[in-house]
């Protein structure tokens, strides 16, 4: 049962943070701790019970707030790639260029996750559990995402005079964002924005090679 | 229970494929829908009773050959590793430089997980699933593989003169590699050979930007 409070609740997740604090506050804590759970046990794995242990709300209160495991999954996600696709849209506010804008991105998404490790996981193994509505609502959450790379890229490419195959070359950049969570090591790697330098570097040098000018790339 | 006939037949998994090929063949299969199963509903979501039935095989038989779910999983993650080294270590006989090394294993993990795709994904999503001895013959198989990897790498940083950090390369490049089964559509993308081409340019010209000559990558 998904009461009409429950979604009043879950519409705000999209609302600015700074609307009744409190409770946004609450209801990110809760969905942390349900990553929690769900990067552990696994979604499958996971009972509402668990995550009513986990999150300390009882499980009367689990199910009327959240109804059940599988919206709690689609309001992590939702959370999750709203939060990024915000930060994201204000980081491009203060660049130009696509190449910078593309650091952007890839900077946003890496300090992101690296932060958010077991978000991370959760998003990636449990990529196809959501039905219905939220699996659409979610894929055009990600689609917009996928597209702002895109166009960023597409302009750079045309300002460059580069050839290559776009789909390929986005996708592999998200490859090396998305499989930090299975390697990541503080005590080994450097933070967020070296590693995103690292990626950026090896991410555009590798597109930039057949560019027609001589001018290389002026970020080492 | 793992009766010694048991270690026996796993045992054989790592001897060629020519010593009983009807066995190998059969035990092939099994691992195939085992990897089936555990790719749709997950680890922990499936139940020898469902392998069972995926595999035509009865319950008593399959705890009788493969003792637990968790050694159908560790022998579905050794098979795999094994197979990926064995053909890798054959490709490798034939090239010489540490470029064509590394374009040579970009070939072959990409050729094997575009034709095992399910495999990929439960090696991705179930890294974290075995214990003890089975976890350590695998994670000693996988840093062996690592290795291979470096060592070209490091070969090649040498030779050119280059200077990059080699753990965030190899680990970008694997993560370039590893997403594929996440996005990979065969209408849309093209074959092992080009998709592992264009990664292989990526990388290579992400990371050779720094070399001291002027000469540039030779392939296109």
């Amino acid at each position: 049962m998904v009461s009409s409070a429950t979604k009043l609740r879950a519409h705000r997740l999209s609302r600015p943070a700074f609307t009744e604090p409190r409770f946004d506050r609450q209801l990110g804590r809760i969905l942390e701790h349900a990553t929690e759970v769900f990067c552990d046990q696994g979604y499958a794995g996971a009972s509402m019970r668990d995550l009513s242990r986990a999150t300390g709300m009882s499980l009367a209160g689990m199910y009327h707030y959240f109804g059940s495991k599988e919206r709690l999954l689609y309001l992590i996600q939702k959370h999750t790639f709203s939060t990024i696709v915000g930060q994201l849209r204000n980081r491009l506010k203060e660049v130009s260029s696509p190449e910078d804008g593309i650091r952007a991105f890839v900077h946003n998404h890496v300090e992101y996750f690296l932060e958010h490790q077991q978000a991370m996981k959760v998003l990636s193994h449990e990529d196809e559990v959501l039905n219905g509505e939220y699996a659409r609502e979610i894929a055009e959450i990600k689609r917009e995402y996928y597209r702002i790379c895109c166009e960023l890229l597409n302009r750079y490419k045309k300002e460059k005079g580069l050839e290559f195959d776009s789909r390929t070359a986005v996708l592999s950049l998200f490859g090396m964002m998305n499989w930090i969570y299975t390697w990541y090591n503080p005590r080994l790697d450097r933070g967020a924005k070296q590693l995103s330098r690292d990626m950026g570097n090896i991410f555009f040098r590798g597109i930039s090679f057949g560019r027609n000018n001589g001018t290389a790339n002026r970020r080492a």
